[in-house]
């Protein structure tokens, strides 16, 4: 592959978790779901054993979620080219959001920042994630779900 | 368009909200005002009813501000080419400020997070903003402007 | 140099800082210690006048410093191509850390907002930090090291 194809799957690739942080963000599910291939695998943070199969389980989990205001703020995204039809990819989440008002602007009482690990597959759709796993390094203020508190 | 020539627009139109938060944090603000456009227009946060019009008229809105120490953390970068002379796009700004004194490094009260919308034109100086408007999402620590507390 | 190879360029060197932060968080010392160029120089926060000088020293610093759990959300990378063999950037550092346990997720009393001046050159083994400085300017919550209070 010359530099200049994988420069453009890595553009390619590199706009999937802004993407996903748009629609997260404004709330737009069927967007949000269509980034994901068919039979992609989503694993949320401190939901490792439970990992979500399939692009319309994945779609259902979003909509059904409780509407909140939130802001994913997507940074450090690295794009490894494999070859023509998969690449992997890493970048790091910092989330405020808030379970009061729905109505910007609110007040968010905790920033978590967080990693994804991100497989990226080229489908007849153009690329999608493969893969995506979700984790959560520290947070500044708030507390964590009850599960993982004091590990 | 081919895809390079795509490429190119999306980075340089990419970088313009990068280089306004560095003209905006080192206070340049005769590099800040050339971001825009002659007749570019500029709707600030919290005063959507008072966009300022004109290039002249944005430049003598920062000259004419107290100066602060203030960071401007751009991300989720993402751009939408029309065509050769057209593009839009979205970013995410992430703000840390202290009214107290201007050289670093001082501690800032509050973090707030909101979103630009921009449109980019291809000028015969370049691509420049042709229009761009800020609104705040979510704040941590600090308060609002008094007008829009309780909003 | 035309368009393409300079995209190509800031690819690579815009990587740089984001490389730095994966290795800086995983704990790679010796991939961190690659990124820098055998002679490149290393100015750290709050130490000015104590660069340090080479890949070996750079190398030492990073490994004998004890571990902690630390994330470096890289923003606002603006690359500058002076020639094929150098180039210029500066970008944006916001750093969550703890100095309690190192095995995520972690509560971090603090968010310091800094940047990064860097020089980059290209070597035989590929783009490299030649100069890298750092720098505070903004803190949440927390202190910053005694030397520097009330600067």
């Amino acid at each position: 592959m010359d530099n200049h194809a994988r420069l453009l799957i890595e553009a390619e690739c590199g706009n999937l978790p802004l993407l996903y942080a748009r629609y997260s963000d404004n709330g737009d599910h069927a967007a949000l779901a269509r980034l994901f291939a068919d039979d992609a695998i989503y694993v949320r943070p401190f939901e490792e054993d439970d990992p979500l199969c399939g692009r319309a389980t994945i779609h259902a989990m979003f909509r059904d979620r409780p509407p909140t205001l939130v802001r994913h703020i997507v940074s450090n995204v690295l794009v490894e080219v494999i070859d023509e039809h998969h690449a992997t990819g890493t970048s790091y989440l910092t989330v405020v959001s808030t379970s009061g008002g729905t109505t910007p602007p609110q007040e968010s009482k905790a920033l978590f920042v967080g990693e994804c690990v991100d497989e990226f597959v080229k489908t007849s759709e153009g690329w999608k994630f493969g893969r995506r796993a979700g984790m959560i390094a520290l947070h500044l203020g708030g507390s964590l779900p009850p599960a993982t508190e004091g590990n």
